[in-house]
C-alpha cells in the first residue's frame, strides 16, 4: 500500500514539554519506532506539524532583534529542515542499510483571495497581555485575538490548492524512497499580480495539506496520527463513544471539536469522498494497528455507516 | 552538461550586510538571475554556504534561552530549509512553468576519528572578549581561539565521506529536476558505536562537500561561485595575476590563502584528478561566462599547464 501519515504536533512534543533539541529528538525517536514497521512493508510518506517549533523560532528571533523576526514562510522552511532532519535520521537508523530517504522542502500554493485572509483564525506564537498585543498589532500590522486569559497573534489558515513539489515527491516514492514532506502544512505561497510565487504570512492546516498530498499521490490510506486514540462521538460528554469505522455520511452525523478533531474528520471525509480510498485517525503509538484496521477510526467509502469501538470513556482500550 | 554550482556565503550575503530576511532574499534573487540561464540549458545542482545564517540562528537561540541553544547539526538543518526555500522560490519564478525543483535535506557522514576533531579550526558564531570566551568554553565544553582582536568558538571541519541522500538526488536530476542540496556542507553526522548515525558539532567545508557531491553525480563541471573573479597568483601582492585556465599540476605550483581561495583550488584539483572533468572558480555574476570558459579560473585534466587571464590588479576585467 501507499500510505501518507501526518504526525500531529502533539505526537512530536508532549503537551507542556519544553521544546529543547533533546526533547524533540526523544519524541521523534518514539515516532520513528511507530513508523518503522509501516516503512518496512509499505510505500510511506510522512508529514508533520510545526506549531510549537515555529512559535519557538519566532520567540528566539524576537529575543535577539524584535524588529527583524523572520516572516512565517521563512520560519516554516526552517522547521521543515529541523523536524525533517530528526525524523529522517531517527527513522533511517531503524531501517536496513540501503533504504532510501528524502526530506523534500514543500511549498503549497493558496489562493490570494481565500476568504480565510479576511478572517484569520490560527493562533501563532506566545500569549501577551492585552496592552502588549495591541501595541504589536499597531507596530507590525498583526491581527490579535483573545485566547483563554491572554491575547495572541492570529493569522489566516487558507485552503491548500497546489503542492509545488508534487512531481519530485511522486518520483521519489516510485523509486522506493521514504519521503518526508509538507511539514507544518507546507510553506504557504500565493501567486502575486505578476504571476510570481511569494511566501505569505499564513498557516495551512497540516491535515488539509496532507489530505491534498495523499490525494495527489493516489495514496491507498491517509492516516492522521495524534495523541488521541480515535474520533469519539460526544467527546468528553456522558455518552462519549469511540467510532471504529464509518462511512463519510455515517461520521457526518456527529459533531467534533473545531480546531482539534473537527478538521481531522473533515479532511478524512474529503479524502474518502474524492478517492474512494480509506482515511484513518488515531494514536501514533497504535500506528500498525490502525493500518490493520483494529485501532483508531477508519473512514471508508463503503461498508456499514457506523461501527463503535471498544475503548472506555478515557480512550483506553478495555 | 551536468553542472554542480556551489554558492559561497559571500555570494548570498554581501560582506557587512545585516542578515535580515529581506537582505537574504535580495541576494538570493541576484543569485537566481545568474543561475537561470544555466538552469535553462543544463542539468543543475545547487549547493550553498550557511555560515552567517548558522551564526544568526545561534545568536537568536542564545538571546532567548542561553542554555538551550540547538546543536550545530540542528541549526544546519534549519538553514538548509531557510536558504533552500529562498533559492528554490526565486529561481522557480524565473523559469518556465513545469520546470521541476526539489530542495533535499542532506546529511553527510564524516569519520568519527577524523583528525580534524582533535584540531578544530572552523570559527562559528560571534566574537567574544577573552573572559567571556573562557567562561563559555568551561560551561559548554567549547574550544575557543583568537580571531583578530577577539575570541570565537572553533569546531572541527572534518572531511566529507558519504552523502546519505545521494541516490534520491541522482534520481531527481535524471528526471529533470533542478536540485538544491548539501547546504552548508551538509548536516554533519558520524556513525556511533552502535552503528547508528548521529549529528555532530562540526562544520564540513562546503567546497569539499560539493566536490564529493559533484564527483558522485558524475558532474561534467563543478563551479565554486564566490564574490572574487578568479584564482590569482600572488593575491594582493605586486605580481598578482589572474589564472584563467590551468591543469591540476599547473595551478599546484602556486599558493593560495588558507580559509578562502586555498580550499577552493584544492577542491577543484581533487575533482579534476578524480574525474578527468573540469572544475571552475569565479564570480557568481559571471556564471554563464564561467560555463563558457571565458571568465573565472578553469582547472582541467589536460591542455596547457597555465594560461593567464585579462583582469587588472583589482580583479576587474580590462
Amino acid at each position: 500500500m501507499r500510505i501518507v501519515v501526518a504526525l500531529g504536533g502533539n505526537a512530536l512534543l508532549r503537551r507542556g514539554q519544553a521544546l529543547t533539541a533533546e526533547n524533540q529528538r526523544e519524541n521523534v525517536r518514539v515516532a520513528a519506532n511507530a513508523l518503522a514497521p509501516i516503512a518496512a512493508e509499505h510505500e510511506l510518506v510522512i508529514t508533520h506539524g510545526n506549531g510549537p517549533q515555529v512559535g519557538l523560532l519566532a520567540l528566539q528571533g524576537s529575543a535577539y532583534k524584535p524588529d527583524e523576526v523572520f516572516p512565517l514562510d521563512v520560519l516554516g522552511a526552517e522547521t521543515e529542515g529541523m523536524i525533517g532532519y530528526m525524523i529522517e535520521q531517527e527513522l533511517a537508523n531503524l531501517m536496513p542499510n540501503g533504504k532510501q530517504f528524502a526530506t523534500v522542502l514543500t511549498m503549497i500554493q493558496v489562493n490570494a483571495d481565500d476568504p480565510a485572509f479576511a478572517e484569520p483564525t490560527k493562533f501563532v506564537g506566545p500569549i501577551y497581555a492585552k496592552s502588549e498585543a495591541d501595541q504589536l498589532a499597531a507596530e507590525k500590522g498583526w491581527r490579535v485575538k483573545k485566547d483563554g486569559n491572554g491575547w495572541r497573534r492570529v493569522v489566516a489558515s487558507p485552503r491548500p490548492v497546489r503542492i509545488l513539489e508534487i512531481e519530485p515527491i511522486r518520483w521519489l516514492i516510485e523509486k522506493g524512497a521514504i519521503v518526508i514532506c509538507a511539514g507544518g502544512g507546507g510553506i504557504p505561497a500565493v501567486q502575486n499580480t505578476e504571476g510570481k510565487l511569494e511566501g505569505v504570512e499564513a498557516v495551512i492546516d497540516k491535515d488539509y495539506a496532507s489530505e491534498l498530498l495523499a490525494r495527489k499521490l493516489n495514496a491507498d490510506l491517509y492516516i492522521m496520527a495524534t495523541d488521541v486514540e480515535a474520533a469519539y462521538s460526544d467527546w468528553g460528554g456522558p455518552t462519549q463513544r469511540e467510532i471504529r469505522r464509518a462511512t463519510v455520511d455515517g461520521i457526518g452525523a456527529y459533531d467534533f471539536p473545531a480546531g482539534s478533531m473537527g478538521p481531522k474528520v473533515d479532511a478524512a471525509q474529503m479524502f474518502v469522498s474524492a478517492t474512494g480510498r480509506k482515511a484513518a485517525i488515531g494514536a501514533l503509538s497504535h500506528l500498525a494497528a490502525i493500518v490493520g484496521g483494529y485501532a483508531g477510526t477508519t473512514i471508508a467509502a463503503d461498508g456499514p455507516a457506523l461501527e463503535w469501538g471498544d475503548t472506555d470513556k478515557k480512550g483506553k482500550y478495555s
